[in-house]
């Protein structure tokens, strides 16, 4: 499906991952369908593997299983990379959906040590081709006096992701879909959630 | 403390339980701190035993540890019931947090087949004055055109608390923080929330 239309009302998903801890494998992710920033339409969830290569599938299969995926029109994630270096492929997420993917952080990735860090793992060449894929970081203001953020986009013009962001960051300048999406796990799987996402 | 004023940005901790199956002897409950029912402020969670009587106790340490305690003006959960038969002692978790407490469902409750069938437990004598203990149930109309909501309530006047009900009720006419507790709790413990609180 193509974003074409932006609507004060757009139906979003927003994703983070939980807290794990030297003696876990697997962590929560939790998808927050909101209404524009704005309201709380319902919370999915899946689990993933520390260090694993799943959370592309895992993410797809939640979605294309949800009951609000009719009216869902894009999804923004936090970052690429979830549970460790289990590294999103937004592109595959994109085409497994059939929904724009935007991946939102704070501050300009490097994507270079990125790469450098995978050489700890296994099955490195394949999580490179996934960061590479993601494609060039873009940066938009969201928020007047508050600094920029910076995305990577699938199957969304830049120029349409910036709008979804700025109608997004309804509290702050990271959109609130991720920021709720970050409270829920993070408060699900450490008993608080932290402020920061 | 005293609730004796209901400002339209009111903090309030809304609480719900999760979904359990047949094999699980816990199960979560989530907290979801919000402003005047409209704002995500953070989340919380702590686990109770399935037909245990832990969840006064959980629930309170879960408040009085949390980093939002200051802010908070009252507590909102969805009945007095949790995991199976595990019931919340309303004027006990007022006074181990201080917090006006106000119990909320959308049906009458059935006090005399509650108490019945709580007989099939062990402690029952103990559980049966937990439910007694909760008081008088009262009703309110939180929107117009909707059937009202019941409540019972601990440290506030059943007055105010039908505002803190009405002011809170931004979508629906159980107050947002008790849904969107709701959501989050069935998220991720089944997947995918269900829509009613």
């Amino acid at each position: 499906m193509k974003l074409r239309e932006v609507k004060p009302e757009i139906r979003v998903l927003g994703i983070d991952d939980g807290h794990y801890g030297p003696e876990d494998d697997r962590t929560l992710v939790v998808g927050v369908v909101m209404r524009g920033g704005q309201w709380i339409d319902g919370v999915m969830s899946t689990e993933v593997t520390v260090d694993g290569l799943d959370v592309t599938d895992r993410i797809a299969e939640m979605v294309n299983r949800s009951k609000h995926r009719p009216q869902l029109r894009v999804i923004l994630t936090d970052g690429i990379t979830f549970a460790g270096f289990n590294v999103l492929d937004i592109k595959k997420l994109h085409e497994e959906t059939g929904l724009p993917v935007i991946s939102v952080i704070k501050r300009r990735p490097d994507v270079a040590s990125v790469v450098s860090a995978l050489s700890n793992l296994d099955r490195t060449e394949e999580r490179r081709k996934i960061v590479l894929r993601a494609g060039p970081v873009h940066s938009v203001k969201t928020r007047r006096d508050e600094p920029p953020v910076y995305f990577q986009c699938a199957g969304v013009e830049p120029d349409v992701a910036k709008v979804v962001l700025k109608r997004t960051a309804t509290r702050h300048r990271l959109p609130e879909p991720i920021r709720v999406a970050h409270f829920i796990a993070t408060g699900v799987t450490k008993g608080e959630s932290s402020s920061d996402a």
